[in-house]
């Protein structure tokens, strides 16, 4: 049995009820970003090799486990989140396939050894710390939305640094940053190939923004047909109750249930 | 009255009948890129200057003045097309406000003067050279369409060297170059604020981008509700049958003409 900590809480994982994962309020619990990341990203399934940045408590590795059979690798910059994604490891007996390193990606290449990683994917900080009026006053929430310990060009430095040359890079992040994204990972030899974009309903502007690089691929992309994630009536699109809770979850879910926040 | 060349015809500016455009299968007649970027770019109305770049027979100029009152200049660098604009001009009796030259956008700001105009649009040849296989037979359908005299990088230089700071600049162009429109555009310090997808109908991947830069714009951008073309059965959404023929022209044309390459 693993142990909780202050506000931790066992949850499922969304509709997978072989999966756990222990959150918490104040420390961290993973949003749609993450798992319309793991949704969107192509993924080796039996050969290869998996690396998660900001892995926070290890989401990303744990909806990827799901669908594929190789040998994944967490890193968590804080201690406490790491800790957290070592014990969701250990919840859901998955400490042979996944390993967590409480590490810094920056200049992590040097540690690990460069472009070993068939697959790089992130869910790094979306903000400037500029913004320091929209700036969360806990720590552990600060630090995983903010660029205090690593901006935008270290992120997708390390990611070009961690990825086999033709191995992709998935990421998401705000479009209001798509100019920026785009410039710092071309400087990294990591070409945009497939990009989705995520608006809150039909006729609202994009807030978030999924893209796959290609390490030294030819400079060509597909921009895939957008993703509404509520309907007019404020319920889940249909695409979307499939990705949180699969075919057959949707419909035992319904579109109702609101638990991320967005 | 102007006189018709070849195989000329004149046709009604879509539903506005007060306009016509001399066009020719052989020479130029207009995609609906041209609309969708005549309707997606903010408009000096009553004071500044306009400048279209790859102007063509004139078309987007045409559109323009329906809505602004302010003086415009159109570039064409074939003499053919750029005759076919000077016409179309005389024909709608537009001489008092729009202006068609004959150059080359390479090195036009050496002529015109730097950073003069308040917005310039331009709806570029799409296609690189080296995509021999789908050039174009015809001389100058292949020039507007195939990077030959100017590549994307020579005119996102001029633009930025003819707007002024603070001013704007709106292009139309394929999403799959979208990583090499912004790099270039940073590049000469356009900043992209405001990005539209279109797609040819639901769940399909976008084939249009409409882009507005500001020159030397804070890095922050916007991701406007994608556009449709078609609907389920073929026919022209209703937002799209509004851009073509306008609130009142959507309903008396119905959604079923289909005049556009696309």
């Amino acid at each position: 049995m693993v142990q909780l900590k202050d506000d931790e809480r066992i949850d499922y994982l969304l509709a997978d009820h072989k999966r756990r994962i222990i959150q918490s309020q104040s420390v961290f619990s993973f949003s749609i970003d993450a798992v319309l990341l793991a949704h969107f990203t192509y993924l080796p399934i039996n050969r290869g090799k998996i690396l998660d940045l900001c892995t926070g408590n290890g989401v990303i590795p744990l909806f990827l486990s799901k669908q594929s059979r190789v040998p994944m690798t967490g890193v968590e910059l804080q201690e406490r989140l790491y800790d957290m994604a070592v014990r969701n490891v250990k919840l859901n007996q998955l400490e042979d396939q996944i390993t967590m390193l409480n590490e810094d990606l920056i200049g992590l290449a040097k540690k690990m050894g460069y472009h070993r990683f068939d697959l790089v994917t992130c869910n790094p900080p979306y903000f400037k710390t500029i913004d320091l009026d929209k700036r969360n006053n806990n720590e552990h929430l600060a630090i995983a939305r903010h660029e205090i310990y690593c901006t935008l060009d270290d992120v997708l430095k390390s990611c070009s640094e961690l990825v086999k040359s033709g191995g992709k890079v998935s990421i998401v992040h705000r479009p209001n940053r798509l100019a920026e994204i785009f410039e710092a990972a071309r400087k990294y030899k990591l070409e945009p190939k497939r990009m989705q974009l995520v608006h809150p309903k039909e006729g609202r502007e994009a807030n978030i923004v999924l893209i796959e690089f290609i390490r030294d691929g030819s400079p060509e992309m597909k921009v895939l047909p957008p993703i509404y994630i509520h309907d007019e009536d404020g319920n889940y699109t249909e695409k979307v109750a499939k990705i949180l809770y699969g075919e057959e979850g949707s419909r035992l879910h319904g579109p109702n249930s609101k638990k991320f926040r967005l």
